[in-house]
């Protein structure tokens, strides 16, 4: 378990601020290793409204399930978040149901919550049934730590085979009123060993109406967690958590011609964008952090398709990894898509080096150049499809032997 | 270029049986590399009728598109197919087009075919224009080596990064006549690097309609061919051509409701297959071969899109190279399908040993049993979705970190 941290994490880990009304903890409850934070706890105050997306996985864990039941059912009393690592509870039949209600059904009594105003998340090996009994031999020391300024032991509560904890803010200014975005996230991908998951709880002041709170969050994750992929794996537990305290001294945004909501959507997408980047910088084996940038398409939803093709070959994640600037396997992969495209309308890029149009090579393609963007730790491909509007940039990182050794060797 | 036999490699290669009326060649022509065959030649007699599946990558090569234009216009005079190696003339633009007529006019006017009798087949580079010259220079000795018994110099002619020629035929009877199917192909799943493609080639004596022989072939296409995977890229290349010569001594087979179709489809399903398993075994770096069988999917499309999810999994397929019976996996891969499922009449068996039922691991599930299973050279994953009627089973290798390998170091 002990992984060298990605040569791509960010230089520091950034210490998220304090949102008054949210209270986090993360403690070590022994779930599945020892001396490690492994049960996390989020708390918002009364008043505060909650948003989140969940996996589209039809085989999604138990703690999936519950949260999809009671999202927008919280009442007024405020609501908290139980999370755990080392185990997901996924696959784990009526009996990992009962896990969750029993360990909802502890933390309530101890904290005075109604079930429905209580979410889980779990993450880790699939097909266990979650130890219930650790959890709720945690719940007292968890409830005791529960501190605004705890946010870092619960970014690290969370972490599986992360090599880092990932954390992103932004306090910026709506009309006059400071206001605080932050979050925190786990996941080396969608592609994490047995342990697979990408996790992510944002909190936010603002005073905001639930539905334009899930708003901003579903339009935020298309094109951030959405646009990553470490390999083309889709787990059974993804989720992000948005809460939103309402305690700023403003108007509420319940509107979305609100000109406050477009600029609350922006400041939370960039830091969900950080957060889906650092998730791919934590890929499993990865050594370079790759930007597919797609225009052109007739859509931004065929953009997407074409980027997802291209972020999740392999011939093309091998290729980055052998620093190739092997431009006929992106024709490949934008072929292979299935979306509207043109062989002598497309072009491609390599860094901001043009390598293809005409149906062609180009005639300015000058290998070394492109050869010497590819040994870069960022790589960036662009693909112009010459038929529309649409757009879409997706993230991926390299395919390397090390993945294979990581994912062939972990459990055996 | 020189790589190992796969460790998956049939212990013999089948030598192939004359078809009468079709004579085959396949000679060194230097179109990339020195002392190897790299241009085929496949000549069928007056009267034949031909069929084709091409791939559907809308960035095909232009020796598909030429094929794709003339299928059915060949005429009663016979019909040719010429197939290089080396260089696949895709994304080559105009000038690829022009190469492939000026490589068809100059062999129409040798064999005295008109050009939309004269199929072209390319494998190899991406984005490099086909040295017409080369191949246009090696027609005349070509032409000379055609013989009814060089199917075996042809199926060398086509190999690009396979590590051995992929052969397979079969002698029938259909009632009281004596027919023959033959076949060769190339391909290392649709993966070879730069050199992607599958190509196949198949004869047969027997008097079929063309519209029969086409849809013979688009049906076995789908459960051999396409039932297959070693990792989810799709060639610009990809074509099967199957030529009837006709010459059988039984009355023409016109209708589908002729019981000798259904046996005639039958034989030609059981070579197509054996191909595809060649190919399989074939894949880069691969160790094991892998059988997915699913069974009780609401349709037999929604069973394929389930088996190509599994097959297409990274983290299946490095779990398998790790020899580890990680069941959760293949949890998450039913569930990232996308199609019908429920988790609790989800039964997953790794070899004969039932390992999940009821939405949670067997208690029968035995791990030493399921692992030993893994450590063989043939894996099959078998599940129930437990919904309906629908199966299909798909095949694919384990990915190993020699894939990465092959894949990241080739041009480099």
């Amino acid at each position: 378990m002990a992984l060298p941290v990605s040569p791509l994490a960010p230089k520091t880990i950034v210490e998220l601020p304090i949102i008054s009304g949210v209270r986090f903890a993360g403690i070590e409850a022994g779930i599945r290793y020892k001396n490690r934070r492994d049960l996390m706890l989020m708390q918002f105050c009364e008043g505060s409204v909650m948003a989140g997306v969940f996996t589209k996985s039809l085989t999604r864990s138990a703690p999936v399930l519950h949260c999809q039941n009671i999202l927008g059912k919280e009442g007024d009393q405020g609501f908290a978040i139980l999370a755990n690592s080392g185990n997901s509870n996924a696959f784990t039949g009526k009996a990992g149901e009962r896990a969750v209600d029993d360990c909802i059904q502890a933390l309530g009594e101890k904290i005075g919550l109604n079930p429905s105003a209580i979410h889980m998340a779990s993450t880790g090996v699939i097909g266990e049934l979650l130890p219930s009994d650790r959890v709720i031999m945690g719940l007292d020391p968890l409830i005791s730590a529960l501190d605004e300024s705890g946010a870092s032991d619960a970014a690290r509560a969370i972490m599986t085979t992360d090599t880092f904890p990932k954390t992103a803010y932004l306090i910026f200014d709506l009309e006059g009123v400071k206001i605080t975005i932050s979050g925190f996230a786990k996941g080396s991908g969608m592609i994490a060993p047995d342990m697979a998951t990408m996790l992510g709880f944002l909190a936010t002041d603002a005073k905001i109406s639930q539905s334009l709170l899930q708003k901003a969050l579903n339009v935020t994750t298309e094109i951030s967690f959405n646009a990553v992929s470490v390999d083309s794996d889709m787990s059974t537990s993804d989720s992000v958590y948005f809460g939103a305290t309402c305690r700023a001294d403003m108007a509420m945004i319940e509107s979305e011609t609100d000109p406050r909501f477009a600029k609350f959507k922006d400041a939370l997408q960039d830091i969900m964008i950080n957060l889906a980047h650092q998730i791919t910088r934590d890929g499993e084996g990865a050594r370079k952090f790759v930007t597919i940038e797609i225009t052109g398409a007739v859509s931004d939803k065929s953009a997407k398709k074409i980027a997802m093709a291209v972020a999740n070959s392999p011939l093309i994640k091998t290729a980055i990894a052998g620093e190739d600037p092997n431009w006929g396997r992106m024709v490949m992969a934008v072929g292979k898509a299935g979306e509207p495209a043109d062989r002598d309308l497309l072009k491609i890029w390599i860094g901001d080096h043009l390598v293809a149009e005409n149906g062609a090579v180009s005639p300015e393609y000058n290998e070394p150049i492109a050869a010497k963007h590819m040994k870069g730790e960022e790589v960036t491909i662009t693909m112009d499809i010459g038929l529309g509007d649409g757009k879409f940039t997706a993230w991926t990182c390299d395919l390397t032997a090390r993945y294979i050794e990581i994912n062939a060797d972990y459990r055996s």
